[in-house]
């Protein structure tokens, strides 16, 4: 029996237009990922990189510094993580309005011409000429461009001895057949080596805060399968994908430090989740045992070896038991955690890896912040039936009504007041303070808002208006239910 | 086979100490409610009285005039609804706060003192000075206060000679023994006449829009058994309470026109949801036709006659079919709907009644208004993705997202408005502005704000700002994502 991944590269992506790390928080996860399995990373650097002369407006206010570049670089290499840089050039503006301009209006009105063969050719250049000035070099193209061109405008286009694609899904019902149905087109029309594309987060809703790591590892799976099940040797690698944000425009996704226990369990999967047996005939046995833990076999496939040995009786009996119980205890050893339950959001655990302080309170935040001054503002019945927005516009309240609403008031602003301040110190250690605006703008600050103002307008309301005296002492003014 | 309703007097409660209906609307609403089988009226005037002299400044801005009062009270005999005046002496506060004033405290600190006997003695005061001033009249009390009260303390106060409890449960799940248990205990302590007070609307929560109308319902039901196997000809009558706050000082609840349905199917529950049977045994039947309409018979009850007639053989068999098809029928003739789901809060059905506009309005308004904005502004991918608190703290937007949120927000804003002035108009005809002020600024004002103030701040992040010029004409500011 022996254990392998079908993925030799396992890269994790570090998208940093959004949330950068600090070299320092780097320097603490670095050997994380090289332990759960990652072997490399693709930096998308944005903004964080240090350009200079007329780029340099493009500078983000906390660009990492060259110096800082070289760090995370050797601290890459210390922990056996290859480097990829991505670099932006079409991007999703180009392409969602491919042949807008003026200059691609005119050229499409000649007969011959295509927007598939106006993306080739864009492709075409660009990567000549970053073969030019760096001969050495490979590109990879995330694929969504490629995938709908006709296989024959493909093969014309020289585009297949440039690059080479990168298949990219995300989804946890990603469908295996089309993709390798996808990987038996890339390979006809000359692309030799293809990678896969996953996520670990950043790829469930523009505004997600906590990871449903169900979904992450599922897609893992899949990829699992597509890898097993598609053409041998083709597939490079898998880039797992952690969105920061969908675009330079959009809210902050989740934190790096909170996708950590989905990227554990979706290293460990692709590393762990998959066990090849061979060479011996398939049984009809429903359970394997691994390392004492019994295991479905999910995916059974047999073919003749490609090469040596006797060929019509070579077996590879593949089983993947995905997230099995033995993934699942080495992913909560690697994190410190008790117990990480996949089906839930995210787990409450407080955990020992590098930023489970910010995992745990971002977890306590999105959980329980908004639900809580919803629960106080919009549900409690003195607040909803004595404080409403038509007491509080005219600073109005029975004075019995303040005793049943303050205090609990007061306690819940305390109580997050508390945890929020945890939280900033938490996450100053691995961002920069306009990370930490942001998020908090976005996430804490709405919340904490209605909170106070409900307190404002009750202290305000508590403050007794001069009214005309009562016209016998036995009249007592505003009491009167 | 005889129909009899227990109820001999059907009392409709008009509160008003929130949105008092003009006279306008109540010489429409008193034919109706005469039709639905009321006989009576319980007007709690509260500050629309016309106090006059010292009393004047209890009267609320739009009083009725004496001569207002007058028009409804010859409505009210015109549709032969007697009327009975509810003034409040004692109210919540003095009950709830009671012996903690100083005079109070040192008298209950004789040792035969008490709080029971401290609120007896009040009663006894205020009864015997109306008696005193108005030989007529019969004072009528909530019994609240007197429920825990020891049946020789009771006795003992004189208090059963001057006031006639009204036994008061507004719950759909009221216990019928313990009323019947209640009923015994006044009866033994010399009260000759019970009340029974049951609630159409304004009892299921301080800031209800629309009444239950299914709680309502059986509420009455309860209430039906309360009387058929209680003490024979001891309750005198049921008052329909349809209060409109719980207090001064707590926001509107439901509407009268909103409460018209469910005061439909309550009054036409107490006058055709019971079928005496008689004078014959019980069978052991499980529906019985009623009018062409099946109906089980849920209470069985049976006792020797009172007086005349050959005592031991004589039954009653009554049969409870509450909000039987039949009434169900009768309901939506009166109300002028095709179809009244009494499961539902509230039929959408516009009805012919008086005030059926204001209750299809308010009925769109509480079920849409507030969820279709919460949709936009916390569901909306576009609007959580890319104008969210940070974003619109800052006045930023993609330029694209504008066109995926603005003609949205645009068109549910007018959906709105639209709604909102029909509502006005609507409201106008039946209360004061005040009241419509109220209404609308507790229920409509706050979810209007929130999308003016989303168009609002899109409006401000749509001009664009002015930009340092790009380094080159191929650099496209602010268009990449």
């Amino acid at each position: 029996m022996s254990r392998a991944t079908p993925f030799k590269m396992r890269f994790v992506h570090l998208d940093l237009k959004g949330a950068p790390p600090k070299v320092s928080y780097l320097s603490e996860v670095f050997p994380l990922f090289h332990a759960l399995g990652a072997n490399g990373l693709l930096i998308e650097y944005e903004d964080m990189f240090p350009y200079e002369g007329r780029l340099m407006l493009l500078r983000a206010k906390h660009a990492y510094s060259p110096s800082e570049v070289a760090e995370i670089l050797r601290l890459a290499k210390l922990n056996e993580l290859e480097v990829v840089p991505l670099v932006q050039t079409f991007g999703h503006m180009e392409v969602y309005y491919l042949g807008e301009g003026e200059t691609s209006k005119q050229w499409l009105q000649q007969e011959q011409n295509s927007l598939a063969k106006l993306c080739l050719s864009h492709m075409q250049a660009v990567a000549s000429h970053v073969l030019a000035q760096h001969p050495g070099t490979t590109p990879l193209v995330w694929d969504d461009m490629l995938r709908d061109i006709p296989q024959d405008q493909l093969k014309a286009s020289g585009v297949p001895q440039l690059v080479e694609p990168v298949l990219w899904d995300y989804g946890a019902d990603l469908d295996v057949h089309s993709k390798i149905f996808l990987m038996g087109k890339y390979q006809e029309c000359g692309f030799q080596r293809l990678w896969a594309a996953s996520a670990f987060k950043g790829a469930t809703g523009a505004s997600q805060a906590l990871p449903p790591i169900e979904h992450h590892v599922r897609n893992h799976e899949q990829w699992l399968q597509v890898a097993v099940s598609g053409p041998v040797d083709t597939l490079q690698g898998i880039i797992l994908t952690g969105w920061q944000r969908y675009d330079h425009f959009s809210v902050l996704c989740e934190l790096l430090p909170v996708g950590i226990p989905s990227l554990a369990a979706c290293l460990q999967s692709l590393v762990h989740g998959m066990i090849v047996l061979g060479p011996r005939p398939p049984s009809m046995e429903k359970e394997l045992s691994v390392n004492g833990f019994l295991r479905q076999p999910l995916v059974l496939t047999w073919s003749t070896q490609r090469s040596g040995g006797p060929s019509d009786h070579f077996c590879l009996w593949v089983v993947s038991g995905g997230f099995a119980e033995d993934v699942k205890l080495r992913v909560e050893h690697f994190l410190g955690v008790s117990s990480l339950e996949i089906m839930d959001t995210v787990s409450e655990g407080a955990g020992s890896f590098p930023g489970s302080d910010i995992h745990a309170l971002v977890t306590q935040v999105s959980l329980h912040l908004r639900s809580s001054v919803d629960t106080l503002l919009e549900r409690n019945r003195y607040v909803t039936g004595w404080f409403s927005p038509y007491h509080r516009r005219r600073k109005l309240i029975h004075p019995v009504m303040i005793q049943h609403i303050q205090p609990e008031a007061l306690s819940l602003l305390s109580r997050w007041n508390n945890l929020v301040q945890q939280l900033e110190v938490a996450l100053q250690l691995a961002f920069y303070p306009d990370t930490i605006e942001e998020w908090l703008e976005e996430n804490v600050l709405p919340s904490m808002q209605r909170l106070q103002g409900l307190l404002q307008d009750l202290g305000e309301a508590s403050t007794p208006l001069p009214l005309p005296p009562p016209p016998s002492s036995c009249w007592d003014t505003g009491q009167n239910p």
